[in-house]
C-alpha cells in the first residue's frame, strides 16, 4: 500500500549502492510495519554526486519529512545529504567486509558542529532503528503512527517471555 | 525567555553528571540561538535510576517533544531513556579523560534493534548538533523554528569566507 | 537438582535476549559443576526495562546472592541491574557479529564511580568465569562450594599434562 | 583504625608499582568510607614474582576475603594472583601514559576460562568501584558493611540534585 | 611570487575550516620550497557544499593540476571533491582533539572503488607529504620542479648526519 | 596489448608476495580498462630488499611514471620504494587474515614528513582506485587516457540507476 | 633427530594450552629446518602457575638458551616466564577467535621496564619468526646454525621469482 | 668507557631521527648500566635508505652482535634492517604525538614470516627492555654480562619494598 502512487512518502531511504539494500531492507520492513509511507533509491555520494544534491534539495518540496541514508566504507552519503537539506537526516553505517563498519560509523557520526546526522547502530539493528526513530519523529504530530509505535513497543516487550531458557527446566 | 515558567519547553536535556554540563552547555546555547524552549537537568542512569525512569515516563505528558541525553563512560543514559519513552531520543557521547569518548560512543550508538537513539558526534560538536537536529525535527511543524534553522544555515554558509588563509596574501 | 523448586537459587543469571543463551549456557554449566543453585531468565534492559528494575529490586529478598548479567551490543543490562540492587553484579560481554564484543565490553566495564560491575572476558570464557567468580564469592561462607571450587581448580591443573604436543614425539 | 594490628584486614590491595598508588588510593579511600578493614602493598608480578605467589598463597589463611589488584601496561598482576588463590580477585586497569589503559584492560579482563578476574573500569573510577564491589561481596554476610553500602548508595542518589545546571536559571 | 596574479597555480589547496590552516600551512610551505605555484582556500563540504562542487567542477579549466584537500572529523571534503573532478585528489587527515585524526583518516582513505583519493599521513607530516607527492606528479612533465624535488631529497638525506646523538660522545 | 614488448609500461605494479596478486589483480584490470600500459612483479621488501632497491632506482629510467605498491602486514614495500625513487608512489594495503589490513594501512599511510606515499583503501577497492588515480595522474598530459578516465566515470554514474531496489516495486 | 634424548635442546617452546599447538607448530617446524634442537610443552600461566615457575627457574640449568612462549587472550605466559629466568624470552601472540590476537599482542609486548619479552607477529608468521630469531641468537656462537640461517635466507630470496604474476603474461 | 675507540661495541643502536634519541637514550643508559659496549647512530629508512643498507650489511663484520632499532610512525627501520642482516634485530616503537605509537608497534611487530624483529613495548619501557634483552642474549656466552644482568634483576626485586604505600601507615 505505501508504495502506491497516491500515497505521499514521508520517509526517503537512500543508500550508496545496490548492495546496501540487504541492510536498508530492514528499514523498509520496519517502516511498513509502522505504516509509514516511504520511497527508496540508490544514490551514491561519490558516483552520482549531482543526483544526491538534487535529491536532497528537492526532498522537502516533495513532501519528505525524514531522510534515512545508509552507506558503507567512507560513507559520505548521510553527511552530504544533511549538508543540502533542512530535513532531519538519520544515518545507518553499513557493515563492510573490511573494517566491520567502524569506518562507516566514524564517517557518519563524527560530523562537525553545524550539520547534524542522527546516527544509528552499525548494520541491521541500526537500519531497523532508523525506521523506528523516523516513526517516532513523525508520531509527534501523526496519531496514527504514534499508535503504531506504541503497539510495536508493547508487542516487543511482551515477546520477551521470562523463564524461556532452552534446556533450563 | 525560554526558561520562564510560562514557556513550554519542547526539548528536555538530561546529562549523567554535573560535569557533563561543560559539553551539554553547547546544546543549550544552540537551542537558545534557534529559539527552541528547553529544560536541562542532571539525571544519572546509575545513581538515580528511578528518577530517570520517572523523567522518561512523564516527559511526553509534560509537553516535551525531543529528549537530548548526554553521558560519558558506560553512558547508559540515552538508551535507558529511550527504553522508557516513545519520544525521539538523541544521544551525545561526552568525551572522557580515559578513552576520549569512544566507550560512550559505542555504548550510545550500538543499541539493539527495537529501541533507537539518534547519536551525534563525541563532545562539543555532537552537543551542538543534537540541538540542531532537535530543531530540525521540531521545524517540521513549527514554521518559526524552521525559519530560525534556515537562517542559521545561511549565516553559517556565509561565514565560511573564501581566500581567508592567514599569511597567504 | 539445582533447578528443583525446593532449592534456593543463589545466583541469578539474566541476559538481554534469547540468543545470548548460547553464551550464558556456559555460566549455567559451570554453576552446575560447582553445585551452585541458580535461576536463569531473559530480561532486556531496553525492551523490558520495568521487568529489569523489578528483578533487580527483588533479587536480594528472594535470596539471590550474586547476579550474573550477560548482554551484547550497547549492553546496558549489567550496569542498570547494578544501579538497582546492592548485590554484587558480574557482567559478561556477549560477542556480537559486528564488533566482536568490544562494544559490549566497554559498555559493561566502563561504569562511573559509584556503581560497580565486575566484568569478565568477552564470550564463552567470560561466561564460564562469571560462574567461577560467583562460586568463589559464595565459597567465602559456604564450605561445600569452597570444596567444589578447590576440586575444580585441582582437576584443571592436572588436566594440563606436559609433553603432550601432537606430532612431537 | 583499619590499619591497627588488632583489626583483621578483609581486603588485600596489591599494585604493580609505587606509582599505581595514585589510582589505588581511591580504592583505599572508598574502603575506609565503607568501614572495610584492608591492607595495601606493592607487589610486582614481574619484578617480585615469588612475593606475588607467596602473597596469593597465604592471603586466605591470613583472613583476607577479597583481593583487589591494580596494574598498568601488560598488567599480569590480577590474573597471576587469581591463578594462585581461591579468593575472589578484582582487577583495576591503571591508566598509562601510552595506551590509556586499553592494554591493561585487555590484559586483565581477557582471562581464559578457568581462572576469573572481576574487572573494573580503567583508572580512578574502577579503583573506587573495586572497593564498592568488594564491600558488596563482604556485605552478603556482614550486616554492618551492608548498612554502610546502603548508606553510601542513598547519599550518592541524593547528591544528584536536579535543576542544578550552572548558568541555567 | 606564487600568489601573484600572473602565475598560474598548479595545485589547489582546500580545507574544511579556517582552523585546518595550522596543518595545511605545512603543505603551502613545502610547495613554496619546491617552487610549485598554488592557491589555498577554505571550502567546507558540509557548510558550503555548493561552493565545493563549483570549486571541483571548475578547477581543471582554471589550470589546476592537483587538488590537496585537508579535513578533520568526518572529513568528507577530499572524497566529495574527487567525486566532482577528474584531477588527482590528495587527502590530508587533520588531527582532531577527540579521536586524533583516526576518524578523518578512515573517512578519507576508505573510498569505495570508482572514486580515488591518495591519502597521506595524519597531521603535519601528511600535509608536508601531500605537497611533495603533488610536486612529484607535476615533476613528471616539468623539469624545473623535478630538479627542485631532487634537490630537496638530496638535502634531506644529507641533513641526517651520523654519530650525532646528544650526550653520546 | 599492454603486455606486448613494444608497449612502454607507464605504471609499475609491485607486490610483497604472490598471494597479494588476488588484490592487485584489481589494479591490473582497471589499468587495462583505462588503456594504461603496465608491468607487474613480485618484489618483497623483506625477502628481496636489494631487488626492491634496484627496481625503485631504475624504474624512472625505464620509463615508468607511477609505481603502485601493494603489501600486507608490516607492509614496508610502498614506503621503502618511495624512499628510493622520485616517481609518485601509490600504496595499497592488502587485507590480511589477522588484523584486516589495519596494520598495513597504518604502515603505509603514516610515513614521516619527507617521503610520501599516496595511500588507497584497504583491499580490492583500494587496488582498483590505485589504478584510477594513476590514470588520473597520467591523464594530465595524455589526452587518450584522459578520455578513458572520463568515459569510465560517466559510465559509472549511469550504472547507478534509480528506483532499482529489489522487492520494492 | 632433535627430539632424541641424547640431543641437548637449545630452545624451549611453551604454550598456554593444547590448542595453541596449531600456531606453535610453525615454530617447531622452522626450528627443525634450521637444525635447532628444541623441546615443547604445554605450560599454562593460569592453570599451572607453579609448573611455569619451575620450568622457568630450571630452564637455564637444563641447557636451554632461548625460551619461546606462545599464548592467546590475556597471554601472561611469556611475561611471567621472563620474570623467572635470565634467559632471553620471545613471545608469540596466538590469534584468538574474539579479538584476533590484539589482546594477546598487547599483553605480551607492553611489559614494564625491567623485564623484557621480544615479541613477534600475531599467529603463524610470528610463530615462524620466533624460531628464526632464536636461531639468529644461537647463530652468534654456533657456526652450524649460522650457516643454516644463511641458507634459509638465500633460498627465501631466490624463491621470490620475478614476473610470476598469474594471468599476467 | 664503552664509547672509547678501543672497546668493541656489541650492540648497535639506530634510530629513525634525532628526536627518537629521547626514547633510545633509555636503551643507552641501560646498556651502560649492564656494561654492554654499544654504538648509536641516526639512520633513517626513508631519508637515508642506502646508509641503512650499508649499516645493516656491515654490522656483523664490524663485530656488532645485536641491533636495536627504534622508530616512530610508519617505523620501517627495524624490519628493513632485519631484511639486510643475519644479526638478531630488536625493535622499539617510539611513541608519536598522533597515534601514541600504535602505528609504530604494528609496523614493527607485524613482520611477515621469514624476517623477524623482536619487538619491545612502546616508548621508554621498550627502549629500556631492548637493552636488557640484548644483554640477556649476550650473556649467554659472556659471564661478565650475565653477572651484570643477574645483579640488575636482584636489585630491581629488592627495590620493590613492601608496605610502602604513601599515607597508608
Amino acid at each position: 500500500m505505501n508504495t502506491a502512487a497516491e500515497v505521499q512518502p514521508l520517509v526517503g531511504i537512500i543508500m550508496g549502492s545496490q548492495s546496501d539494500w540487504a541492510t536498508l531492507e530492514h528499514t523498509a520492513n520496519m517502516l511498513k510495519q509502522l505504516d509509514v509511507p516511504f520511497e527508496a533509491e540508490v544514490v551514491s555520494a561519490h558516483r552520482t554526486p549531482d543526483r544526491l544534491f538534487e535529491y536532497a534539495e528537492t526532498a522537502k518540496a516533495r513532501g519528505i519529512q525524514v531522510i534515512i541514508a545508509g552507506a558503507g566504507g567512507a560513507a559520505h552519503l548521510p553527511g552530504m545529504c544533511a549538508a543540502k537539506t533542512e530535513l532531519p537526516v538519520l544515518g545507518v553505517p553499513v557493515k563492510s567486509s573490511i573494517l566491520n563498519g567502524v569506518d562507516s560509523l566514524l564517517s557518519i557520526v563524527q560530523m562537525p558542529a553545524g550539520i547534524a546526522v542522527g546516527t544509528l547502530a552499525i548494520g541491521n539493528a541500526g537500519a531497523t532503528n532508523a525506521a523506528i526513530l523516523a516513526a517516532q519523529i513523525l508520531a509527534l504530530t501523526r496519531p496514527h503512527i504514534a499508535q503504531k509505535v506504541q503497539d510495536f513497543r508493547l508487542a516487543q516487550t511482551e515477546k520477551v517471555s521470562s523463564k524461556n531458557i532452552p534446556g533450563q527446566l
